[in-house]
């Protein structure tokens, strides 16, 4: 019945249309700062949108930070988007993420914990389990340009809230 | 004889202590933006740096842009880094960055496509073919963290200049 219910989110999601008018193209640029010695970057989206790389952290952040945050806004984007059809309401929703890196060069992800904590009316463990694996298994682009064995652990705390 | 370069390229780095100084574990959080209605997540990085989502590219990115940046600054800040080690020196370096992606759910990265521009002096054909393998062989933390079969073409245009 889970599975059931699970399926017909799923069509239903599908036929609303979503993730359909993405564009399957992404470009961006990305140029040295020009600042003598420095080693700073300037991604920029074809949109304009502008993320600053500093492997020293002063003016920017790391590429490795970047790629845990877009794991993270994959996810939070679709579980809020499909909670939202299930008729929640959603006061409040952060996440907390903490990923381990290998110890040694490649120092690649080899495991990502992510806590969500969610507070609203509407929410429950139901509905969390089929929107957080709805996610994963179908709809998160960043996830499933991962690494396969790469481990993503997804837990969450459900505060009730009018 | 290239091989061998190659080699005592990546022992000197490695002698050089190059990314041993980076810490395994990344945290960051993400939280959904007040505003009803909307779907705007500001990610944070420990250190504070800010990445804002917007799905609709209004207020911010997309996480699978990010995603596309991460690599690129990954590479980046190794290819330069390693140039600045064989005495390069660097007056202009851009990517110009172009990613294809599966044109259904899951939309994961089938390929991106990497044109760095670079100019400046002591740089040729074979310094730029042996840094940007080291990096995606051994350093490149984000490359090795995406799924093995997504393609990443790296080309460049080198133009001399004192």
């Amino acid at each position: 019945m889970a599975e059931e219910n699970t399926r017909q989110l799923q069509e239903a999601i599908d036929e609303s249309g979503y993730k359909k008018v993405i564009p399957t193209t992404n470009k961006a640029t990305l140029e040295l700062n020009e600042e003598e010695g420095e080693l700073i970057f300037l991604g920029r989206t074809q949109r304009g949108y502008e993320v600053d790389y500093d492997p020293q952290f002063q003016w920017g952040c790391s590429p490795t930070e970047t790629l845990q945050l877009s794991l993270a806004g994959c996810l939070a984007i679709d579980v809020v988007s499909f909670l939202r059809k299930m008729r929640a309401v959603i006061k409040d929703f952060k996440m907390e993420i903490e990923g381990e890196r290998n110890p040694t060069p490649p120092q690649y992800y080899k495991s990502i914990d992510i806590k969500i904590n969610i507070t609203g009316s509407g929410i429950d463990k139901r509905k969390m389990d089929r929107v957080i694996s709805l996610s994963r298994e179908k709809y998160c682009s960043v996830h499933h340009s991962l690494r396969p064995d790469l481990k993503v652990n997804v837990t969450y705390e459900i505060t009730e809230a009018e």
